[in-house]
Protein backbone atom coordinates (compact mmCIF):
# COMPACT_ATOMS: atom_id res chain seq x y z
CA UNK A 1 0.00 0.00 0.00
CA UNK A 2 1.54 3.04 -1.07
CA UNK A 3 1.15 5.41 2.16
CA UNK A 4 3.21 8.10 2.34
CA UNK A 5 3.34 8.61 6.30
CA UNK A 6 6.51 8.14 7.93
CA UNK A 7 4.98 5.78 10.70
CA UNK A 8 2.76 3.92 8.64
CA UNK A 9 5.22 1.14 8.48
CA UNK A 10 5.24 1.20 12.13
CA UNK A 11 1.74 1.14 11.75
CA UNK A 12 1.89 -2.18 10.08
CA UNK A 13 4.22 -3.57 12.80
CA UNK A 14 0.94 -2.88 14.86
CA UNK A 15 -1.51 -4.60 12.86
CA UNK A 16 0.68 -7.53 12.37
CA UNK A 17 1.27 -8.13 16.14
CA UNK A 18 -2.58 -7.50 16.83
CA UNK A 19 -3.53 -9.97 14.50
CA UNK A 20 -1.17 -12.53 15.85
CA UNK A 21 -2.31 -11.67 19.18
CA UNK A 22 -5.69 -12.07 18.20
CA UNK A 23 -6.57 -14.31 16.10
CA UNK A 24 -6.07 -17.72 18.44
CA UNK A 25 -9.03 -16.63 20.40
CA UNK A 26 -11.39 -16.57 17.39
CA UNK A 27 -13.99 -19.44 17.21
CA UNK A 28 -12.47 -20.93 19.87
CA UNK A 29 -16.23 -20.51 22.34
CA UNK A 30 -13.92 -19.10 25.00
CA UNK A 31 -14.54 -16.72 28.11
CA UNK A 32 -16.56 -13.88 27.46
CA UNK A 33 -16.80 -10.99 30.43
CA UNK A 34 -19.39 -8.37 30.68
CA UNK A 35 -18.58 -5.15 31.00
CA UNK A 36 -22.11 -3.43 31.13
CA UNK A 37 -24.42 -3.27 33.77
CA UNK A 38 -27.69 -3.75 33.66
CA UNK A 39 -26.46 -4.76 29.43
CA UNK A 40 -24.30 -6.76 27.77
CA UNK A 41 -20.87 -5.45 26.43
CA UNK A 42 -18.87 -8.20 26.01
CA UNK A 43 -14.88 -8.26 26.02
CA UNK A 44 -12.80 -11.27 25.33
CA UNK A 45 -9.04 -12.50 25.90
CA UNK A 46 -8.88 -11.40 21.91
CA UNK A 47 -9.85 -7.71 22.76
CA UNK A 48 -7.31 -7.83 25.86
CA UNK A 49 -4.16 -9.79 24.32
CA UNK A 50 -4.91 -7.64 21.05
CA UNK A 51 -4.23 -4.13 22.80
CA UNK A 52 -1.57 -5.20 25.20
CA UNK A 53 0.09 -6.35 22.17
CA UNK A 54 0.17 -2.98 20.10
CA UNK A 55 0.54 -0.74 23.94
CA UNK A 56 3.45 -2.89 24.51
CA UNK A 57 5.14 -2.16 20.74
CA UNK A 58 4.14 1.69 21.42
CA UNK A 59 5.41 1.94 24.71
CA UNK A 60 8.73 0.32 23.36
CA UNK A 61 9.67 2.12 20.24
CA UNK A 62 7.71 5.74 20.79
CA UNK A 63 7.29 6.21 24.62
CA UNK A 64 6.13 9.78 24.24
CA UNK A 65 3.04 8.68 21.81
CA UNK A 66 -0.21 8.84 23.80
CA UNK A 67 -2.56 5.94 23.91
CA UNK A 68 -6.13 6.00 23.83
CA UNK A 69 -7.60 2.19 23.77
CA UNK A 70 -10.95 0.31 24.58
CA UNK A 71 -9.41 -2.09 27.04
CA UNK A 72 -7.31 -0.04 28.63
CA UNK A 73 -6.98 3.18 30.63
CA UNK A 74 -5.74 6.24 28.81
CA UNK A 75 -1.48 6.89 28.45
CA UNK A 76 -0.39 10.09 28.15
CA UNK A 77 -2.92 11.32 26.04
CA UNK A 78 -1.68 15.20 25.53
CA UNK A 79 1.03 14.38 23.77
CA UNK A 80 0.84 15.20 19.73
CA UNK A 81 1.09 12.18 18.73
CA UNK A 82 -2.08 9.45 20.07
CA UNK A 83 -2.75 6.28 19.13
CA UNK A 84 -6.44 5.00 19.39
CA UNK A 85 -6.98 1.51 19.27
CA UNK A 86 -10.07 -0.49 19.31
CA UNK A 87 -8.15 -4.17 18.80
CA UNK A 88 -11.48 -6.33 18.27
CA UNK A 89 -14.08 -3.34 16.47
CA UNK A 90 -17.65 -5.59 16.55
CA UNK A 91 -16.99 -7.88 19.70
CA UNK A 92 -20.39 -9.34 19.14
CA UNK A 93 -19.55 -10.52 15.49
CA UNK A 94 -16.07 -11.99 16.64
CA UNK A 95 -17.88 -14.09 19.60
CA UNK A 96 -20.76 -15.29 17.08
CA UNK A 97 -17.63 -16.41 14.57
CA UNK A 98 -18.44 -14.13 11.66
CA UNK A 99 -16.01 -12.03 10.13
CA UNK A 100 -16.88 -8.96 10.51
CA UNK A 101 -15.17 -7.80 12.64
CA UNK A 102 -11.70 -5.61 12.57
CA UNK A 103 -8.60 -3.91 14.19
CA UNK A 104 -9.08 -0.53 14.23
CA UNK A 105 -5.88 1.03 14.84
CA UNK A 106 -5.26 5.38 14.84
CA UNK A 107 -3.26 7.82 14.89
CA UNK A 108 -4.35 11.36 16.55
CA UNK A 109 -1.52 14.26 15.44
CA UNK A 110 -2.33 17.95 17.16
CA UNK A 111 -6.31 16.20 17.65
CA UNK A 112 -6.47 15.02 14.40
CA UNK A 113 -6.69 11.83 12.93
CA UNK A 114 -3.78 11.82 10.17
CA UNK A 115 -3.45 7.71 9.34
CA UNK A 116 -5.54 4.99 9.92
CA UNK A 117 -5.95 1.02 9.25
CA UNK A 118 -8.74 -1.25 9.85
CA UNK A 119 -7.00 -5.00 9.32
CA UNK A 120 -9.46 -8.17 9.45
CA UNK A 121 -6.48 -11.21 10.26
CA UNK A 122 -8.85 -13.96 9.30
CA UNK A 123 -9.63 -12.70 6.15
CA UNK A 124 -6.39 -11.62 5.50
CA UNK A 125 -6.79 -8.30 4.45
CA UNK A 126 -6.48 -4.58 5.31
CA UNK A 127 -7.65 -0.93 4.54
CA UNK A 128 -5.43 2.21 5.42
CA UNK A 129 -5.45 5.69 4.42
CA UNK A 130 -3.65 8.98 5.69
CA UNK A 131 -6.40 11.54 4.78
CA UNK A 132 -4.69 11.78 0.95
CA UNK A 133 -5.05 8.55 -0.37
CA UNK A 134 -6.35 4.89 0.93
CA UNK A 135 -5.83 1.49 0.03
CA UNK A 136 -6.84 -2.17 0.20
CA UNK A 137 -4.54 -4.93 0.51
CA UNK A 138 -6.67 -8.52 0.50
CA UNK A 139 -7.15 -11.28 -1.22
CA UNK A 140 -8.25 -9.23 -4.09
CA UNK A 141 -4.70 -8.06 -4.23
CA UNK A 142 -3.64 -4.26 -3.44
CA UNK A 143 -6.23 -1.80 -4.79
CA UNK A 144 -6.26 2.27 -4.04
CA UNK A 145 -9.91 2.98 -2.32
CA UNK A 146 -11.63 5.62 -4.09
CA UNK A 147 -16.04 6.46 -2.73
CA UNK A 148 -18.69 6.44 -5.70
CA UNK A 149 -20.71 8.88 -6.98
CA UNK A 150 -24.23 8.92 -5.20
CA UNK A 151 -26.01 12.60 -4.58
CA UNK A 152 -29.13 11.43 -3.92
CA UNK A 153 -30.95 9.38 -1.11
CA UNK A 154 -32.69 6.96 -3.65
CA UNK A 155 -29.84 5.42 -5.03
CA UNK A 156 -27.65 5.07 -1.62
CA UNK A 157 -26.87 1.86 0.22
CA UNK A 158 -26.73 2.89 4.00
CA UNK A 159 -25.36 0.91 6.92
CA UNK A 160 -25.59 1.31 10.62
CA UNK A 161 -24.49 -1.83 13.13
CA UNK A 162 -28.07 -2.09 14.21
CA UNK A 163 -31.23 0.56 14.42
CA UNK A 164 -31.69 -0.63 18.27
CA UNK A 165 -28.21 1.91 19.16
CA UNK A 166 -30.19 4.67 19.08
CA UNK A 167 -32.29 6.70 21.10
CA UNK A 168 -35.84 7.36 20.39
CA UNK A 169 -35.40 11.01 19.08
CA UNK A 170 -31.94 9.43 17.38
CA UNK A 171 -34.46 6.54 15.82
CA UNK A 172 -36.66 8.46 14.41
CA UNK A 173 -34.31 10.92 11.86
CA UNK A 174 -32.89 7.66 11.17
CA UNK A 175 -35.85 5.72 9.68
CA UNK A 176 -36.89 8.59 8.03
CA UNK A 177 -33.54 8.63 5.97
CA UNK A 178 -33.24 5.21 5.76
CA UNK A 179 -36.96 4.50 4.27
CA UNK A 180 -35.69 6.60 1.04
CA UNK A 181 -32.64 4.88 0.83
CA UNK A 182 -32.09 2.29 -1.66
CA UNK A 183 -30.68 -0.47 0.75
CA UNK A 184 -30.13 -0.16 4.47
CA UNK A 185 -27.73 -3.19 5.83
CA UNK A 186 -27.33 -3.85 9.77
CA UNK A 187 -24.50 -5.49 11.98
CA UNK A 188 -21.55 -4.06 9.83
CA UNK A 189 -19.25 -2.49 12.50
CA UNK A 190 -15.85 -1.01 11.07
CA UNK A 191 -16.96 -2.92 7.78
CA UNK A 192 -19.69 -0.28 7.14
CA UNK A 193 -17.08 2.30 6.81
CA UNK A 194 -14.26 0.27 4.91
CA UNK A 195 -17.10 -0.47 2.37
CA UNK A 196 -17.85 3.37 1.80
CA UNK A 197 -14.46 3.85 1.17
CA UNK A 198 -14.24 1.23 -1.45
CA UNK A 199 -16.94 2.76 -2.89
CA UNK A 200 -19.78 -0.24 -2.48
CA UNK A 201 -21.91 1.64 -0.04
CA UNK A 202 -22.64 5.64 0.29
CA UNK A 203 -23.44 6.17 4.18
CA UNK A 204 -22.93 4.95 7.43
CA UNK A 205 -25.45 6.63 10.76
CA UNK A 206 -24.58 6.00 14.12
CA UNK A 207 -24.85 7.40 17.46
CA UNK A 208 -22.97 6.74 21.19
CA UNK A 209 -19.72 5.74 19.34
CA UNK A 210 -16.44 5.75 21.34
CA UNK A 211 -13.71 7.85 19.94
CA UNK A 212 -11.68 4.51 19.33
CA UNK A 213 -14.60 3.28 16.82
CA UNK A 214 -14.05 6.08 14.89
CA UNK A 215 -10.89 7.40 14.77
CA UNK A 216 -8.93 5.09 12.47
CA UNK A 217 -11.24 5.11 9.96
CA UNK A 218 -11.49 8.89 9.07
CA UNK A 219 -8.37 9.25 7.22
CA UNK A 220 -9.53 5.98 5.12
CA UNK A 221 -12.72 7.88 4.14
CA UNK A 222 -11.17 11.12 3.83
CA UNK A 223 -8.63 9.31 1.83
CA UNK A 224 -10.74 7.78 -0.69
CA UNK A 225 -12.82 10.87 -1.19
CA UNK A 226 -15.28 10.82 1.43
CA UNK A 227 -16.11 12.47 4.53
CA UNK A 228 -16.75 11.66 8.35
CA UNK A 229 -18.16 14.67 10.85
CA UNK A 230 -20.48 14.97 13.68
CA UNK A 231 -24.58 14.84 13.04
CA UNK A 232 -23.76 18.47 13.30
CA UNK A 233 -21.01 18.89 11.00
CA UNK A 234 -18.09 19.17 13.63
CA UNK A 235 -15.05 16.66 14.02
CA UNK A 236 -15.84 13.21 14.53
CA UNK A 237 -12.43 12.85 17.07
CA UNK A 238 -14.51 12.17 20.01
CA UNK A 239 -17.07 9.77 18.70
CA UNK A 240 -20.42 10.51 19.82
CA UNK A 241 -23.24 10.88 16.97
CA UNK A 242 -21.67 9.66 13.17
CA UNK A 243 -22.11 10.61 9.57
CA UNK A 244 -19.79 9.53 6.82
CA UNK A 245 -20.66 9.17 3.19
CA UNK A 246 -18.65 8.81 0.18
CA UNK A 247 -20.26 11.41 -1.59
CA UNK A 248 -20.18 15.15 0.00
CA UNK A 249 -22.99 16.20 -2.44
CA UNK A 250 -24.81 13.21 -0.27
CA UNK A 251 -23.41 14.12 2.90
CA UNK A 252 -24.61 17.88 3.29
CA UNK A 253 -28.02 16.62 2.45
CA UNK A 254 -28.14 14.06 4.98
CA UNK A 255 -26.79 16.45 7.59
CA UNK A 256 -29.79 18.74 6.96
CA UNK A 257 -32.12 15.67 8.24
CA UNK A 258 -29.16 15.32 11.42
CA UNK A 259 -28.71 18.32 12.35
CA UNK A 260 -31.95 19.34 14.05
CA UNK A 261 -32.32 15.92 16.02
CA UNK A 262 -32.34 17.18 19.54
CA UNK A 263 -29.45 15.98 22.35
CA UNK A 264 -31.47 12.42 23.62
CA UNK B 1 -12.87 -32.86 5.24
CA UNK B 2 -13.95 -36.84 6.16
CA UNK B 3 -17.57 -37.13 4.53
CA UNK B 4 -18.13 -40.35 3.11
CA UNK B 5 -21.32 -39.84 0.62
CA UNK B 6 -20.15 -41.05 -2.83
CA UNK B 7 -21.54 -37.67 -4.54
CA UNK B 8 -18.71 -35.55 -1.84
CA UNK B 9 -16.20 -35.27 -4.54
CA UNK B 10 -18.54 -34.07 -7.06
CA UNK B 11 -19.72 -31.74 -4.87
CA UNK B 12 -16.40 -29.92 -4.25
CA UNK B 13 -16.01 -29.89 -7.83
CA UNK B 14 -19.32 -27.61 -8.48
CA UNK B 15 -18.06 -25.79 -5.39
CA UNK B 16 -14.48 -24.72 -7.01
CA UNK B 17 -16.70 -24.01 -10.64
CA UNK B 18 -18.87 -21.79 -8.65
CA UNK B 19 -15.56 -19.93 -6.59
CA UNK B 20 -14.38 -19.42 -10.04
CA UNK B 21 -17.84 -18.10 -12.00
CA UNK B 22 -18.81 -15.77 -8.86
CA UNK B 23 -15.25 -14.35 -7.27
CA UNK B 24 -14.60 -12.47 -10.40
CA UNK B 25 -17.44 -10.29 -10.10
CA UNK B 26 -17.06 -9.53 -6.47
CA UNK B 27 -16.62 -5.69 -4.87
CA UNK B 28 -16.45 -4.79 -8.67
CA UNK B 29 -19.96 -2.59 -8.67
CA UNK B 30 -20.89 -4.60 -11.64
CA UNK B 31 -24.96 -3.92 -12.72
CA UNK B 32 -27.02 -5.23 -10.01
CA UNK B 33 -31.04 -6.18 -11.41
CA UNK B 34 -33.40 -6.20 -9.47
CA UNK B 35 -36.27 -9.13 -9.34
CA UNK B 36 -39.16 -8.08 -7.34
CA UNK B 37 -41.57 -5.19 -8.81
CA UNK B 38 -42.13 -3.23 -5.94
CA UNK B 39 -39.39 -4.56 -3.68
CA UNK B 40 -35.37 -5.10 -4.53
CA UNK B 41 -34.46 -8.56 -5.21
CA UNK B 42 -31.13 -7.89 -6.01
CA UNK B 43 -29.59 -10.25 -8.93
CA UNK B 44 -25.80 -10.12 -10.21
CA UNK B 45 -23.65 -11.16 -12.81
CA UNK B 46 -22.34 -13.32 -10.03
CA UNK B 47 -25.14 -15.36 -8.99
CA UNK B 48 -25.93 -16.01 -13.11
CA UNK B 49 -22.38 -17.63 -13.50
CA UNK B 50 -22.12 -19.50 -10.77
CA UNK B 51 -25.17 -21.47 -11.44
CA UNK B 52 -24.53 -21.65 -14.92
CA UNK B 53 -21.38 -23.04 -14.04
CA UNK B 54 -23.13 -25.67 -11.46
CA UNK B 55 -25.77 -26.80 -14.16
CA UNK B 56 -22.99 -27.02 -16.44
CA UNK B 57 -21.10 -29.58 -14.32
CA UNK B 58 -24.16 -31.51 -13.26
CA UNK B 59 -25.78 -31.62 -16.85
CA UNK B 60 -22.61 -32.83 -18.28
CA UNK B 61 -21.53 -35.53 -15.16
CA UNK B 62 -25.45 -36.59 -14.11
CA UNK B 63 -28.02 -35.64 -16.64
CA UNK B 64 -30.25 -37.74 -15.10
CA UNK B 65 -29.94 -35.53 -12.04
CA UNK B 66 -32.53 -32.43 -11.05
CA UNK B 67 -31.73 -29.23 -10.55
CA UNK B 68 -33.62 -26.28 -8.64
CA UNK B 69 -31.54 -23.10 -8.35
CA UNK B 70 -32.49 -19.35 -8.07
CA UNK B 71 -31.87 -18.21 -10.71
CA UNK B 72 -32.58 -20.51 -13.78
CA UNK B 73 -35.78 -22.88 -14.01
CA UNK B 74 -36.29 -26.09 -12.37
CA UNK B 75 -34.85 -29.10 -14.27
CA UNK B 76 -36.15 -32.88 -14.05
CA UNK B 77 -37.04 -32.29 -10.06
CA UNK B 78 -39.06 -35.35 -9.66
CA UNK B 79 -35.27 -37.71 -10.04
CA UNK B 80 -34.13 -39.36 -7.15
CA UNK B 81 -31.53 -36.70 -6.84
CA UNK B 82 -31.91 -33.29 -7.32
CA UNK B 83 -29.28 -30.76 -6.97
CA UNK B 84 -30.22 -27.33 -4.62
CA UNK B 85 -28.25 -24.33 -5.52
CA UNK B 86 -27.96 -20.38 -4.39
CA UNK B 87 -25.10 -19.57 -5.91
CA UNK B 88 -24.82 -16.37 -3.79
CA UNK B 89 -26.72 -16.57 -0.62
CA UNK B 90 -26.70 -13.26 0.75
CA UNK B 91 -27.25 -10.68 -2.37
CA UNK B 92 -26.57 -7.74 -0.20
CA UNK B 93 -23.74 -8.36 1.70
CA UNK B 94 -22.13 -9.58 -1.75
CA UNK B 95 -23.48 -6.11 -3.71
CA UNK B 96 -22.45 -4.30 -0.70
CA UNK B 97 -18.77 -6.06 -0.27
CA UNK B 98 -19.16 -7.68 3.21
CA UNK B 99 -17.82 -11.13 2.99
CA UNK B 100 -20.81 -12.98 4.86
CA UNK B 101 -22.28 -14.36 1.58
CA UNK B 102 -21.89 -17.88 0.38
CA UNK B 103 -22.48 -20.35 -2.49
CA UNK B 104 -25.08 -23.21 -1.04
CA UNK B 105 -25.04 -26.40 -2.94
CA UNK B 106 -27.36 -29.39 -1.94
CA UNK B 107 -28.61 -32.38 -2.76
CA UNK B 108 -31.83 -34.07 -2.14
CA UNK B 109 -32.18 -37.80 -2.27
CA UNK B 110 -35.98 -39.34 -2.12
CA UNK B 111 -36.69 -35.81 -1.09
CA UNK B 112 -34.38 -35.55 2.21
CA UNK B 113 -31.43 -33.25 2.38
CA UNK B 114 -28.72 -35.75 1.92
CA UNK B 115 -25.58 -33.83 1.69
CA UNK B 116 -24.75 -29.87 1.73
CA UNK B 117 -21.77 -27.38 1.14
CA UNK B 118 -21.72 -23.79 2.00
CA UNK B 119 -18.77 -22.39 0.32
CA UNK B 120 -17.31 -18.41 0.75
CA UNK B 121 -14.39 -18.60 -1.75
CA UNK B 122 -13.25 -15.02 -0.47
CA UNK B 123 -12.63 -15.79 2.78
CA UNK B 124 -11.63 -19.34 1.29
CA UNK B 125 -13.55 -21.58 3.62
CA UNK B 126 -16.29 -24.09 3.45
CA UNK B 127 -18.67 -25.96 5.90
CA UNK B 128 -20.04 -29.37 4.83
CA UNK B 129 -22.05 -31.97 6.26
CA UNK B 130 -23.89 -35.26 4.94
CA UNK B 131 -26.63 -35.50 8.45
CA UNK B 132 -23.85 -38.00 9.95
CA UNK B 133 -20.99 -35.77 10.36
CA UNK B 134 -20.03 -31.98 9.11
CA UNK B 135 -16.75 -30.42 8.79
CA UNK B 136 -15.41 -26.92 8.43
CA UNK B 137 -12.27 -26.42 5.95
CA UNK B 138 -11.27 -22.66 5.80
CA UNK B 139 -7.71 -20.63 7.42
CA UNK B 140 -7.65 -22.46 10.60
CA UNK B 141 -7.21 -26.20 9.21
CA UNK B 142 -9.76 -28.20 8.85
CA UNK B 143 -12.10 -29.00 12.05
CA UNK B 144 -14.92 -31.19 12.79
CA UNK B 145 -18.18 -29.20 13.49
CA UNK B 146 -20.31 -30.18 16.62
CA UNK B 147 -23.21 -27.91 18.20
CA UNK B 148 -22.67 -26.54 21.53
CA UNK B 149 -24.85 -27.49 24.37
CA UNK B 150 -27.56 -24.47 25.05
CA UNK B 151 -31.17 -25.88 26.94
CA UNK B 152 -31.89 -21.94 27.85
CA UNK B 153 -33.05 -18.97 26.14
CA UNK B 154 -31.32 -17.33 28.49
CA UNK B 155 -27.87 -18.34 27.44
CA UNK B 156 -28.54 -18.29 23.54
CA UNK B 157 -26.92 -16.28 20.84
CA UNK B 158 -29.72 -16.12 18.29
CA UNK B 159 -29.49 -14.82 14.59
CA UNK B 160 -32.09 -13.88 11.71
CA UNK B 161 -31.29 -11.94 8.33
CA UNK B 162 -33.31 -9.20 9.47
CA UNK B 163 -36.51 -8.38 11.47
CA UNK B 164 -37.80 -7.57 8.72
CA UNK B 165 -38.61 -10.56 7.10
CA UNK B 166 -41.29 -11.24 9.41
CA UNK B 167 -45.20 -10.59 8.72
CA UNK B 168 -46.89 -8.93 12.03
CA UNK B 169 -47.56 -12.00 13.52
CA UNK B 170 -44.75 -13.53 12.95
CA UNK B 171 -42.47 -10.65 14.23
CA UNK B 172 -44.75 -10.74 17.67
CA UNK B 173 -43.37 -13.89 18.35
CA UNK B 174 -40.46 -13.53 17.47
CA UNK B 175 -39.41 -10.26 19.93
CA UNK B 176 -41.19 -12.26 22.15
CA UNK B 177 -38.19 -15.02 22.15
CA UNK B 178 -35.50 -12.41 20.46
CA UNK B 179 -35.96 -10.69 24.02
CA UNK B 180 -35.54 -13.88 26.11
CA UNK B 181 -31.80 -14.40 24.57
CA UNK B 182 -28.54 -13.55 25.56
CA UNK B 183 -27.57 -12.02 22.31
CA UNK B 184 -29.53 -11.38 18.79
CA UNK B 185 -27.20 -10.90 15.90
CA UNK B 186 -28.85 -9.58 12.42
CA UNK B 187 -27.55 -9.91 8.76
CA UNK B 188 -26.27 -12.87 8.47
CA UNK B 189 -27.50 -15.27 5.93
CA UNK B 190 -26.12 -18.54 5.87
CA UNK B 191 -23.64 -17.47 8.36
CA UNK B 192 -25.69 -17.55 10.83
CA UNK B 193 -26.91 -21.60 10.05
CA UNK B 194 -22.96 -22.32 9.64
CA UNK B 195 -22.32 -20.51 13.01
CA UNK B 196 -24.53 -22.96 14.85
CA UNK B 197 -23.16 -25.93 13.38
CA UNK B 198 -19.69 -24.51 14.88
CA UNK B 199 -21.23 -24.22 18.62
CA UNK B 200 -20.62 -20.43 18.19
CA UNK B 201 -24.40 -19.34 17.76
CA UNK B 202 -27.29 -21.62 19.00
CA UNK B 203 -30.42 -20.33 17.04
CA UNK B 204 -31.98 -19.11 13.91
CA UNK B 205 -35.18 -18.05 13.23
CA UNK B 206 -36.17 -17.27 9.54
CA UNK B 207 -39.48 -17.04 7.46
CA UNK B 208 -40.11 -16.57 3.91
CA UNK B 209 -37.50 -18.47 2.88
CA UNK B 210 -36.94 -20.77 -0.44
CA UNK B 211 -35.79 -24.17 -0.55
CA UNK B 212 -32.46 -23.06 -2.00
CA UNK B 213 -31.70 -20.74 1.27
CA UNK B 214 -31.97 -24.23 3.55
CA UNK B 215 -31.61 -27.14 1.62
CA UNK B 216 -27.56 -27.02 2.01
CA UNK B 217 -27.56 -25.98 5.52
CA UNK B 218 -29.75 -28.96 6.75
CA UNK B 219 -27.41 -32.06 6.70
CA UNK B 220 -24.84 -29.70 7.83
CA UNK B 221 -26.51 -28.82 10.89
CA UNK B 222 -27.76 -31.84 11.29
CA UNK B 223 -24.08 -33.17 11.13
CA UNK B 224 -23.23 -31.26 13.48
CA UNK B 225 -25.72 -32.67 16.13
CA UNK B 226 -28.03 -29.58 15.74
CA UNK B 227 -32.05 -29.66 14.46
CA UNK B 228 -33.60 -28.00 11.64
CA UNK B 229 -37.60 -27.82 10.89
CA UNK B 230 -40.17 -25.63 10.32
CA UNK B 231 -41.88 -23.44 13.07
CA UNK B 232 -44.38 -26.98 13.68
CA UNK B 233 -41.78 -29.14 13.41
CA UNK B 234 -42.46 -30.10 10.13
CA UNK B 235 -39.81 -30.78 7.21
CA UNK B 236 -37.71 -27.76 6.28
CA UNK B 237 -37.31 -29.47 2.97
CA UNK B 238 -39.74 -26.30 0.75
CA UNK B 239 -38.38 -23.48 3.01
CA UNK B 240 -40.99 -21.03 4.31
CA UNK B 241 -40.46 -20.72 8.15
CA UNK B 242 -37.53 -22.03 9.53
CA UNK B 243 -36.13 -22.62 13.00
CA UNK B 244 -32.39 -24.04 13.05
CA UNK B 245 -31.15 -25.05 16.41
CA UNK B 246 -28.03 -26.42 17.83
CA UNK B 247 -29.33 -28.39 21.42
CA UNK B 248 -32.42 -30.68 20.71
CA UNK B 249 -33.74 -29.21 24.08
CA UNK B 250 -33.66 -25.52 23.14
CA UNK B 251 -35.41 -26.59 19.51
CA UNK B 252 -38.48 -28.16 21.45
CA UNK B 253 -38.92 -24.85 23.69
CA UNK B 254 -38.65 -22.51 20.91
CA UNK B 255 -41.12 -24.75 19.16
CA UNK B 256 -43.61 -24.28 21.60
CA UNK B 257 -43.71 -20.44 20.72
CA UNK B 258 -43.30 -20.49 17.03
CA UNK B 259 -46.08 -23.54 16.64
CA UNK B 260 -49.07 -21.38 17.68
CA UNK B 261 -48.41 -18.71 15.40
CA UNK B 262 -51.34 -18.44 12.70
CA UNK B 263 -50.69 -17.97 8.91
CA UNK B 264 -49.50 -15.03 8.24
Amino acid sequence: MQIEHSLYPFLERLARAAGEAILPHFRTNGAIDNKLDGGFDPVTAGDRAGEAAMRALINAEYPRHGILGEEYGPENTDADEVWVLDPIDGTRSFITGLPTWGTLIGLKQANRPALGMMVQPYVNEAYAGDGKSAWYSGPLGTRQLKTRACASLSDAVLFTTTPRIFKPVELAAYDRIEAQTRLARYGTDCYAYCMVAAGLADLVIESGLQAYDIVALVPIIEGAGGIVTSWTGGSPVDGGRILASGDPRLHELVLKELAAVPAA
